[in-house]
C-alpha cells in the first residue's frame, strides 16, 4: 500500500517532467533569468534591484527542484551523468548556490548566473542537435588548424625577431606577435601595424602580403573543405536513394521477367516430354 | 442602357489596368517619384523646389487614382486585402495625402514619400518574386540564429561585468555590449576595443578571440546551411527528374517485352490445347 | 604575275600574323609596354626617360603595324569590326598616336597608353574566354543588384533626412549618403559614424544594423544564386551525360533482347503453319 | 662475418627509423624546437637562456642524426633528393649548423632555426599530403590570378597618374599604388584613402567603386571556380560510381536474360528437328 502509494507519485512526477507545459514552464523561467542576467547590467533603484535578488532566489531553488525531478525519474541513476547536457546542468545548477555575498566569489556566483542562459540549448532539443551537429564539423577541419596554427607561429617568430625594437607592444613577444598577426588576417588596422615597419624594412610589406595570401588561401581551403564534407553527406545520400530505389525496381521486373522465361521454357519442356 | 455602358466603362478600366504601356507608366511615375525623393535632399532654388513640391503633389494624386483603379477592377474585393502587396500600396498612398506643411508630421510624411520607392517592387513581378524567395529563407535560419544570439547575450553580459567600470560607454550596460560585440563581429576597429581592457585585464583577448571564433564558425555554418537549402532543391529536383525519366522509360520498355513473352506463352499454350 | 607577287606577299604576312612566335613576340611587346607605363610613374633621369620616350614612340608603331596586319589578313573585312576585342584594340593603337606634347590632351594620352595593359586580354585567348565567361555571369544578377540599389536609396533618403544636421559631410545629400551606405556595408569605420549620429538619435543603432542585415543577407544570397548557377550548368552537364550514356546502353540492349523474342515468336509461327 | 654485422646493423638502423616511437620522438623534438624558439623571443634570465642554448645545440645535433641515419637507410640514394621534402629538410638542418655567434649570419641562423617549425609539416603525413593538395588547388587560378594582376597593375598605373600629388605616400609610384589598392580591396581604412584624393577630384570615388567592385566580383568568381573544381572532382566521382554499379549490374542481368531467351530458342529449334 506504502510503496503503491509511493510508486503513483514517482509516475506522476514523471508525468509532470516530461509534459509539455511544464518545458515550456522551464523555458520562461530560463528566459526570466536571462533577463535578470541583463537587467543587472543596468544601475537600478534599490527597489527593484532586491526583487530582482529575491526572483533569483526563487530562480536558483527552482532550478534545483527541477534537476533533481530530472535526476529521481530518470529511470537508469547511472546513465544520468553519462549525458555531458545533465552534468552541465547540474554544474550549473549547484554553481548558483554560491552566495553572491561573499567578496571573494561573487564574480565567479555572476559568472555561474550568466551561463544558465547556456541552460536554453540545454533543455531545446533543436538547439542541442544543432550544437553536436557543429561539434560533428570541428575534427574534419583538424589538420587544416594545425597548419595555420603553424603558419601563424612561424610569422609570429619571424616578426618578433625582425619588428620586436620597432614596436615593442605589438612585437615584443611571440603570444603578443601571434595576436598582431590575428589582427592582420581580419584586416583590422593592418597597414597601420605594416606602415610602423616599413619605416625600418621597407620591404617588410612582403610578409604581410605573403601571410595575408596564405592566411585566405588556407581559410578559404578550410570553408570549401566544411562546405563539400556537409554537402556529399546530405545530397549525395538524397540521390543515392533515388538511384537505390530505381536499380531495385528494375531489378525486380527483370527477374519477374526471367522468371516468366523461365517458365515458358518449362512448358515447353512438358510439351516436349507429353509428346515423347 | 445604363448598366450596359457602365459595365463596358469597367471593363474599358480594366483593360487599362492591365495593359502593359500603363504599367510602363506606373513604374516611370514611381521613378519620377523616387527621383524627387533624392532631389529634395540638395538645397535646390525655390522655383526648382516649387516644382518638385508641385510634381510631389501629382504623384500622389495618381498613385491615389492608380489603387482606387486597381481595387475598382479586383473581381474579389475582399480577396484585395488578403495581399499584402495591396495593403502595403494602400498604406503608402494613404499616408502620402498627410500634409507635409504641419510640422508635427513633416518627418512622417517624408518618411512615407520615401518608402514610395518601395511601391517599384511591388510593382515588378521579379522583384516580389525574389523577395518572397528570400523571405522563405528565413525560417530556416531560426535555430541558428537563436544560438547566434545566445552567444551575444552571453558575451555580452560577461563583458559588461567585467569591463564596465574600464570603458562606460562600450560595456556600461548588456544592450551597449551587445552593440560592442557586433562591432567585434564586423571586425570594425575591434582591437581598439581589446587593447583598452588589456590593460586592465592581460589576459581579456582571450574573451576576443573565442568570441570572434565562435561567431565566425556559426556564421560560416549559418552560410553553408543556406547555400545546401537552395541547393539541394534545385539541383536535386533537376537531376531526379532526369533520373525518373529514364526509370520510367525502361520500365515501360521492360513492360512491353513481358506483354511480349506473355503472348509467346499463351501462344504455345494455344498450340498445345490445339494438338490435343 | 603581279597579282600572284602581291597574293604570295598575303599570303606570306598571313602567315607570319597568325605564327606561334608573332603572337609571342606581340604578348612581349605588350608586356614591355606595360613596364614603360609602370617606369614612368617613378621619377627618372633624363637619359632613361628618353629612352623610355623613343621605346613608347616604336611600341606605337608596332601596334599600329600588326593592327593593320590583322586587318589586312582578316578574311572578311567587314565582320572584323564586328568582334567588340578588334574595336577595343583599334581605340587603344589609334588612341596611341595622340602627342602627348600638346598640354591639353597629356592626360588622355597618357590613360590610353595605361589602356595599352588591357590588350594582353584581347591577345591572350583564355583571358578572352575567363572575361566572357564573367560576363555571362552579370545578368543573372540583374534583378538582385536592383533590389540592392534600392535598398541603398531608402536607406540613403532616410539617412539624409534624418541625419543631414549631424554631419553634412556624410549625409549631406542622397548621393554622399549612398557612398557613406557603401562604406558602412564595407564595415569600414562604421562605427564611427554610427556614434556620431547616436549622440543626436539614441536609437539610431537600429537603423545600421537592419541595413547591414540587409545588404548581407541580400548579398549572401546573390553569392549563392551565382555559385549555384555556374555549379548547375557544369557539374549537371557532366552528370546527366553519364546518365544518358547508360540510359542508351541499356535501352539498345533491352531492344536487342525484344527483337531475340520477337524471333522466338516467329519460329513458333513457322512451326504452327508448318504442322498444319 | 663483418659484412654481416653491419648488414645486421642497417637492418636494425632501418627498423628504429621506420618504427612509430621513433617518430613519435622525432615530432616531440621537433615541438620542443618550436618551443625554444618562442621561449628565445621572451627576455629570460641568463640561466634559463643558457639551457636553451645547450637544448638547441642538442636539438642541432639530434636533427643531423636523424636526417643521416634517413638517408643512410633509404633504399635509393640517388631517389633520396627526388623528394623536395627530404631536400627541404637538409637545407633546415644544414643550415642550423651556421653558428649564432658570428653577427652578420645571427639574423639568417636565427631564421633556419625558426623554420624548423616547418619539418612538422614534413614528418606528419597528413600535413604532407594536405600542403600537396593545396599546392594542387593553385595552377587552376592561374589565368584569374592574372587578371587580378592585371586590373591592379592598371588601376596602380591611373591612381599613380592622376593622386601622385595628392599624397606621395600612397599614390607615389606604381609600386606603392598596387599596396595602396590591396589596402583598398582588404576595405582597410579605404575611405580615408577615398576622401583624401576626392578634396582634389571630386568624382574620384568612381574609380574606388569601380575598383572594388570589379576586385571583388572576379574574387567571388575565384572563390566559386575553386569549390566548384573540388566538389566536381569528389561529389561527381561518388555518383559516378554509384550510377557505374548499377548500370553493370543490369546489364549483366539483362545479358544472363538473352542467354537464356537463346537457350529457349535453341530448345525449340530442337524440338522443330527431332519432329522432322
Amino acid at each position: 500500500m506504502e510503496m503503491s502509494r509511493s510508486s503513483s507519485l514517482f509516475t506522476m512526477m514523471k508525468r509532470v517532467e516530461r509534459s509539455v507545459w511544464f518545458q515550456g514552464f522551464i523555458i520562461s523561467i530560463i528566459i526570466i533569468a536571462a533577463l535578470t542576467v541583463g537587467a543587472k547590467t543596468y544601475s537600478l533603484p534599490y527597489g527593484v534591484e532586491l526583487a530582482i535578488n529575491y526572483l533569483d532566489s526563487f530562480i536558483t531553488v527552482f532550478f534545483l527542484v527541477e534537476i533533481t525531478l530530472r535526476f529521481i525519474t530518470h529511470d537508469d541513476k547511472r546513465r544520468f551523468f553519462a549525458d555531458p547536457w545533465n552534468i552541465f546542468d547540474v554544474i550549473i545548477v549547484v554553481g548558483s548556490l554560491i552566495p553572491t555575498s561573499e567578496s571573494d566569489m561573487v564574480l565567479v556566483a555572476r559568472l555561474l548566473r550568466v551561463f544558465r542562459v547556456l541552460r536554453l540549448v540545454s533543455i531545446i532539443p533543436d538547439l542541442r542537435y544543432l550544437i553536436n551537429a557543429l561539434l560533428k564539423a570541428i575534427p574534419k577541419m583538424g589538420y587544416i588548424a594545425l597548419l595555420m596554427f603553424i603558419i601563424f607561429y612561424l610569422f609570429a617568430a619571424v616578426g618578433s625577431i625582425f619588428f620586436d625594437h620597432v614596436n615593442e607592444k605589438l612585437w615584443g613577444d611571440i603570444a603578443v606577435s601571434m595576436l598582431t598577426l590575428f589582427r592582420v588576417a581580419t584586416f583590422e588596422d593592418w597597414t597601420d601595424v605594416m606602415y610602423e615597419t616599413m619605416e625600418v624594412y621597407p620591404f617588410s610589406w612582403i610578409f604581410y602580403i605573403v601571410f595575408i595570401f596564405l592566411t585566405a588561401f588556407i581559410f578559404l581551403n578550410m570553408m570549401v573543405g566544411v562546405v563539400l564534407d556537409v554537402m556529399t553527406r546530405e545530397t549525395a545520400e538524397k540521390d543515392q536513394e533515388n538511384q537505390d530505389n530505381h536499380h531495385h525496381a528494375l531489378v525486380a521486373q527483370i527477374s519477374e521477367l526471367q522468371a516468366q522465361v523461365a517458365r515458358l521454357s518449362d512448358k515447353i519442356d512438358a510439351q516436349q516430354s507429353r509428346k515423347e
